[in-house]
């Protein structure tokens, strides 16, 4: 695969030339101010960064992290090249570049970015080539897209990779299933099973961010309608939690018994999605699967409904048997396309079913971001240090980095708490004091 | 004032041209979906307009209507239209027009639209008084800032006039004073005080399209932060559930004895401005008053506190003192402009304290909107009917019209209500029956 | 009918014998201390009652009060005869009565009493004949059996009676049909249509304390439940919000198209009471109305559904028709009896249909009877002081008496508001000031 | 320590003696009742115990537990009889005792049942020594007394004894700090760490409860007040939510940075116990540790602040302090007691610093007890099978058996969910799937 840099947008910083594809360096002055503005909101990855750009922990380390290219994901990008390394960054989803944000990388920080917001598959996968052009040490990914090629079609390159780490529940699983099967040829890190980043990031920003990007692509309102969430994991309640704040009446739809429960438990209506997708206005799948809404659904829903996910892959919705099925398509508003069945009945899918929240919104706000990504900096970190201890298997975030981000984090919101006395740390650990 | 309207925006439909004052006709196409993909949850307008064509109630009547220009409006205009009305269409407020919905109602409806999104304060008065130019018998208000000019400025025009409606809380309650004063000219139906405008538009409508407007501005996360809502009323209340919905940490100000105490009974906790300011992360004030927040509240908020404003007039905010308070300026994002002041603290103004939910999203989604124009249309019909028996003064809207507006929603909803039985009502007209 | 006062339950009060009729004068002591810490949450009533005792507004005047008698009432009576009045008090249901309150109110207080807690039907209105053979010059009613036995058997007694109050929506239902009829004798406030009474008596205490009489009743989880709700007027709209609180899955039916919408926004399932009673785990009616719950309803619900009223009157349920339909009938537990009907399905009535909240609870926690209360002895002292102005008819109370109240409560409360500026006054009373 | 059974209480069934010290046999009808009731609620344990008096899995096996006397524990020790255990029972609370359902328990069953509400220090004791006089094969703990008493006392009886389990979150931190030290002397299983038991009892269990302990000694109205709830674990937050669902405004302390934060995004209010004591209206710990309102706390609390407990010991409230503290207590109603402090101010505990919801309520709803006992009793039956595979240590619940109780609870509350597709388990399971 010939690599086609065009020359307009190789970005040149202090003269250097820097090998890059993005959309347009003349962005960057936009991307500028939103990458201060995300910034103003990550004070524990700022804190972290200001002690990477004195103790170089990751100096000449070559990194190639894919991941959604936004105004957060710059902030993690810049703090890991004050901390010595060398990053290439591709995109983790065709729809989620900010390409503004990338120009001011490249141009004001001789990032080497490959993304462009909308670029095809094809263009998606040569992006992802040319990060591990560089030789990569460590890799960053954001549903094991590079894990997957390095051990699939670039296994030339593994020799150079000592470790990496990964964001999301969906690459987790995956990597899983790999040192199962002992094919995972270096550890990785799994950034998702942090607390500081699954309680948080999936919870409160998926929540938010997806009520935010199917507002944004619809103007609809919640109030009154009926919402059904696929999927009670970690994402799913923050949407679901998000959605009965915004005035629905949520209906949940799960595989595993007991999460089911608990979403009995809080109140909401709990049914298979061969009865939900009756009765729904708006669907939204976040579950990590393939097929949670395929054509036995697609039937027997009302007219106009509308589909969205925010799943990490836009696997979840069986588009293929929807265009099948379609006598006719149309784009009514931006990200708001409408498939009409036979049946007469209009269909109406958000972003493709690509992540909604990345596609109509800004993704997750960086508040939350900033404990995720702290996450992905010490992780790197750690990784570069201990790597020679490690097996090729998929490890959890040490605690005590995982707890030394929680309390960096409400120390910068101002949240003060107790601290228990010598005799409430005895009697946690004596089993002697009577009742 | 001379009127100028440049000839590339006087529209052309079937050949004849149309008195407008638009940004630009070519966005026509993109402003037509708009206004069918709100239409299409707008069930309730939609059965008056098909009424409305076939009885023409409005046959001949000149309506100058000042509203906000969004596709909503248009669907509301496109009723009066084929009820026989000649519609002349200004904006309420100068950034809450949607040009491409604008350029569709001249191009394709051959509305006289008099409104360009961002137009300065003489434009926007200038554009009123290009609709008042129609020698309109019908004025609908939105504010009453046509009734406004038309009582101080255009006095000659208002012989002309049998009667009017007005859709806000905030303009009731001046026209309400006008009449008090006895200088009110001819009569006005308060479309707001309509159970099905209200109850539903200002608080379901008022608090989505808010918290969309600040998201859309800031993309910040709410859940965790502090949210002062300034104002328990319809639309404070809305606001105030939808910010914990969100999982904000809501305080309420109010200078009301009652909704205070409600307020505090629906678990917000309440207090003075002078102690929200200092704990607040966002701001938003609803009260239809002004100087709500002010200087002496700006000098002891937080670094980088965020403050809007969804009531009707940009007015609720002391943006004239802000602006002599601040050292430096800067904006950091669309609608988002930071003000330094000499304390070294930052306070970032949401889309200049004009209503946020027009300024940076789309207003109030299209389902409440059509109930509350649904009360307009109705309105409108009952003044050409009935105006010669009604006095210069504000009225309700006929409560069998209300009611007859709720019924046709819950049947376009698909909700099921009960029905009193002959034993049932016979019970409650009763006094005799025993305990 | 004959007046049976037992001598035992004379009580003497400094020697001199109260005409009482209750269970039990030695309960007193603990009737005591339950005023006493109802009395502690009630600074509104306190302080009237410390004016009262001061200005004796109502020296002498003769008032016959029919209310539930709880500790909550025990205070008001006591205000009132401070305030100078002879009061008598009958119970305005027989399962709501406080025995040990009773008594104290005897005992310590020198009140007339007439109520037994579980007297039975004759009993009952014995009790309202007794109290009105004090010949009442102000009656005080909950539910209007007062006024309603004094407009139909005791017409004699009407020429004393200066005026009235009552309590509930029920009554005030039933008192204006009477003024409608013209058949009413007397001037009656309603005090429930006060704010600071139903906005937080009917919301707030019913909310909480009907909650409180169903889970005392049956100690079952709600979490996970399906809850209808029958009604959403303030009462209706109190208990789903609690009912939702503590996690149950709320399912409101209704008769109003608005109120029901209103339901719908608030993210309830709205649906007729045929199709709600499949789905119930709980029923609890709360409308006013009669046969709300009646046979078509409980042939279809599931095996074990439990049924409640909170409405006044225990006609919302039809149990006459349930008694009839029942083949075995048994009481599992204090206030839970299950009828077994005739295809097996077993149906749980709590309290006999009686007010739950009173029957297997406390009534309202005192902090919300403290405004109704303050409500009641304002208006009656009002009577006496402007009865001779008023007509046959239904008043509200006094607005600036409903506002003062409220300011009283917050004060007590600690919660400080924020008071209009000069300029905001002025800018509220003008419609000159420009956008 | 002489064991004294008095002739009275040595109930008899089918004419034989049964060891046992209960308030009155006599109570047993009314005990037989509560237990068929909160069984109607108990699908799950109904089901294991008609395998259990099929299989007879615990055929000849002796049993001690030490558990709240409750007609939901009535339903566990039945299921274990019908297996075929001998069960001796004693309290785990001297305030949580039903003394009806022990008589039953004595009088129908010919359980052994050591238990009387309000026994004191002493009793408690005797009785967990006559409950280990019948040298028990099993122990079943909620607080890991038994287990105390064993390891420190009668350690003669540890021979006998196979294994044990543990209901309680503070058992298990107890045991676990014993396992680690190496004294533990034989495997326990874990119950309280199953998921079908902390998510549900916990959680929902404790929150409903605990409310319902609070308004039943209170009847105080939550809306509107500040409630504090110290501690986030499982039951801290299903208190929080339960008490904003009654419109409190909540305050929450923790110990945790990790876990504070998730109550901050919560939208809860976080601050130290030493800033909260000054706001809160109520508080309520649930926390597993010492002293966590203490001295410095009482001091700055409101007068009339309501101080409780529903962590499992009573020993969250620093209570001896606060006797020391007074000059004046008094009994206010049951389970309500004052203390007056030298500043003046009162300070009122509800139940003695006891559960609340036990000492005032019924304890945990059986729906959510069903789940919780059907671990112990299918824990039992493991450990019998499996004990001699085990080390002495602390063990989960087997994951199939947490699995199969929460697909039976499904079942039975009749709620279906999805099954994977096999496409849907091979993508699972495949890492080699493209995005």
């Amino acid at each position: 695969m010939a690599k086609v840099v065009s020359l307009k947008k190789r970005a040149k910083v202090n003269n250097a030339p820097v090998h890059a594809d993005i959309k347009d360096p003349l962005q960057a002055e936009k991307g500028r101010g939103r990458i201060e503005w995300a910034g103003r909101t990550m004070p524990v990855l700022n804190q972290i960064r200001e002690r990477f750009a004195k103790q170089k922990p990751l100096e000449g380390v070559r990194l190639a992290a894919c991941l959604h290219v936004t105004a957060e994901t710059a902030n993690l990008v810049i703090a890991l090249k004050e901390g010595g390394a060398d990053v290439a960054l591709c995109a983790s989803n065709p729809l989620s570049t900010q390409d503004d944000v990338a120009a001011s990388l490249v141009v004001d920080h001789a990032v080497s970015v490959f993304a462009i917001k909308g670029e095809d598959n094809d263009t998606y996968y040569r992006h992802i080539h040319e990060a591990l052009n560089t030789r990569p040490q460590l890799t960053m990914d954001d549903g094991a897209d590079v894990v997957g090629v390095l051990h699939n079609e670039r296994t030339e390159l593994l020799e150079h990779v000592i470790g990496g780490t990964e964001e999301t529940t969906t690459g987790v699983v995956r990597l899983r299933a790999m040192a199962k099967e002992g094919v995972l040829k270096y550890p990785i890190i799994a950034v998702n099973d942090a607390k500081t980043k699954h309680l948080f990031d999936n919870r409160y920003g998926t929540g938010q961010s997806t009520i935010d990007g199917i507002i944004r692509a619809t103007n609809r309102l919640l109030a009154g309608s009926v919402f059904v969430v696929a999927g009670y994991g970690w994402c799913g309640r923050g949407l679901a939690m998000r959605a009965r704040g915004m005035g629905a009446d949520v209906v949940v739809t799960e595989v595993d018994a007991t999460t089911a429960l608990e979403a009995v438990m809080d109140g909401f209506r709990v049914m298979p999605m061969s009865e939900a997708c009756r009765m729904g206005d708006f669907f939204c799948t976040v579950t990590g699967n393939i097929d949670v809404i395929r054509q036995e659904h697609f039937e027997k829903m009302k007219d106009g409904a509308i589909v969205s996910n925010s799943g990490h892959f836009n696997v979840e919705i069986d588009l293929k048997t929807l265009h099948k099925l379609a006598k006719g398509r149309a784009v009514l508003r931006e990200f708001v396309e409408e498939f009409t069945l036979k049946n007469g009945k209009r269909i109406i899918v958000l972003g493709e079913g690509r992540l909604i929240n990345l596609a109509s919104a800004e993704g997750h706000p960086s508040s939350v971001m900033d404990m995720s990504f702290a996450n992905q900096a010490l992780a790197s970190e750690f990784m570069v240090k201990n790597h020679r201890k490690l097996e090729k298997k998929v490890y959890a975030v040490p605690e005590h980095l995982d707890q030394e981000i929680a309390r960096l984090k409400l120390r910068a919101m101002g949240v003060k708490i107790d601290k228990l006395t010598p005799a409430q740390v005895k009697y946690l650990g004596s089993w002697q004091e009577g009742t």
